[in-house]
């Protein structure tokens, strides 16, 4: 089959490659009806971290299961599935406690930038749709295998709850579903931090209530002035560099949380700051397990369209465009339909 | 009157000083009935942090009110008080979400190792007792001022919950309270790090079910192997050193929290490294405050004996031997007479 494979610096192929087979037990191979590129998809795109060979891309998936191990009892061939990037047991003490991403067999997906894929731990990580959704809910079910699910962890770490007034730093795709993820939640000031005219309008749509366009301490202030000086109680940083971490920090009134789901690059923290700052933090990659049966639900009750993250469109053998466009922030997000 | 003064490294004096007087109408004057030396009060004792000119000593405190500012209005002269260290209004915004150590208009007290002193912001900062106390439950009142009140919230910012496994890192009088803390919580398990046997012995009465003697990467080990593994559910960070720290956030089960109350001193920490550990965490001052009722309530049906903590009782005039004792970690924690 043809699929994707990056080499290095810029260059992602799609090329020939083998077809998964079934190695455990517990595996099963899915085609996917669309997949998709992820913000940190790039950081290795961009020459960030260590690329050592062809690497299988892609971590975000949603499909038809065509062939199940022998020891998959919760999914059978021919359902419509969706699943977490992280992939899990959720048997295991962790995956109890509602942290899958830190499951103690766990792994990350690779390898779903292709038509066919292979998904370990099936049982675990998989849920399926009670009946094969129409076509036009595919780009929101697939939001919620990772951009959706993370958005919702950062808005769940940072304790988001009714009424909360919250402020999201970073507009990607991750924070504009942060954005949602606090309005489902009963927020009822959603501050978006964002300086892009296509991602402010996006993020007024999925509910943000005002934007901030100003940056580092400019930014701090300005939400310091629009919470009457106390700051929010709750803040998501969406992006994962040093600014975006001290700004987001800055923002929390005493005693709340940052939920931080951007993964931190150069990010050194002074404990004896944040002690008297009082901002709590909690963040890592996402339990998108955790989550997935009330995400999906809403996608099918037609209650939330996270699938409007994705602004470009293309077939799965264009992937090498798709990670252009977002390298250079021409799309928030890129679909590719199989 | 004589009170208690530090002019630099080592050098406490029991000298003359102006009693203190009614500076503003929300301001009372309290005579002492006991006070105590703070592990805090050791850092400018060592010589660490600034110490410039002669600071007036101590900022725990109970006793009874002598005179009231005209504006004070929930307490009233002879009435027996406990204040927290943090002196707040608890009535902005910050106090109102129960985090006073926060407060705008706040704090710190200063000046209790003395026979009289001014507290300031008295209406949201004293509880009066209904009664006056009898003799023997002073220690343990003047406990929850502040030793008390930290080790409590070490336990409720780290998310205590009936049925917790907790680890307690530092055997000081924090330490200890925030192992009597987690017990009232309801946690099931107190792993108390400690090597020093009166410690330990101690730690034993207030509430722990296991001693880890071994410290860094080995004491790491111990929780993980006492945790089959998954670490803790919640844990108590209350030394304030990096290695402390390091060790506190190692033993923190994924999607936990660290609650710290050590100042930290010299700690950096790596994002990267707390994301992927996922450990979170939230610090700071005290609260004492929002605790305090609930506190002076158990001591008062003598549900807790958090006096206990005081190992070395000396008059106020030997305030000097107070401190040296506990540099030089003879004692726990000095009571002084006034």
């Amino acid at each position: 089959m043809l699929a994707t494979m990056l080499y290095g610096k810029g260059d992602v192929r799609y090329e020939e490659v083998p077809e998964p087979k079934i190695q455990h037990p517990t595996d099963v191979i899915i085609r996917l009806s669309a997949t998709c590129v992820c913000g940190s998809d790039l950081w290795p795109y961009r020459g960030i971290g260590d690329v050592s060979g062809p690497m299988a891309m892609g971590h975000e998936y949603c499909g038809i299961v065509v062939e199940a191990g022998s020891a998959v009892k919760t999914v059978r061939p021919g359902q419509f599935v969706v699943g977490s990037f992280c992939l899990s047991d959720n048997t295991c003490p962790h995956c109890k406690f509602g942290f899958q991403s830190s499951c103690e067999h766990g792994e990350f997906m690779t390898g779903a930038q292709a038509p066919l894929a292979r998904v370990a731990l099936a049982d675990g990580t998989l849920i399926a749709t009670p009946e094969l959704p129409s076509d036009d809910l595919i780009p929101s079910l697939l939001a919620a295998s990772d951009v959706l699910g993370t958005g919702w962890y950062a808005a769940d770490a940072a304790r988001v709850q009714p009424g909360s007034t919250v402020a999201v730093v970073g507009d990607g795709a991750v924070g504009l579903m942060g954005v949602l993820a606090a309005k489902q939640m009963g927020a009822t000031r959603i501050i978006a931090m964002s300086r892009h005219k296509t991602r402010q309008d996006l993020a007024l749509e999925f509910g943000a209530t005002d934007i901030v366009s100003e940056r580092g301490d400019a930014g701090v202030a300005r939400i310091k002035q629009l919470t009457k000086g106390i700051g929010a109680d709750a803040v998501l940083e969406c992006v994962g560099t040093k600014e975006s971490m001290m700004q987001a920090l800055q923002c929390v009134r005493p005693g709340a949380m940052l939920g931080y789901v951007g993964v931190p690059h150069g990010v050194e923290l002074d404990a004896q700051w944040l002690f008297f700052t009082q901002a709590g933090m909690l963040g890592g990659p996402a339990p998108v397990r955790r989550f997935l049966p009330h995400l999906i639900g809403l996608v099918l009750q037609r209650k939330i369209n996270p699938g409007k993250v994705f602004d470009l469109e293309l077939p799965l053998s264009k992937v090498a465009e798709g990670y252009k466009a977002m390298d250079e922030r021409r799309a928030i997000k890129t679909l590719l339909r199989v």
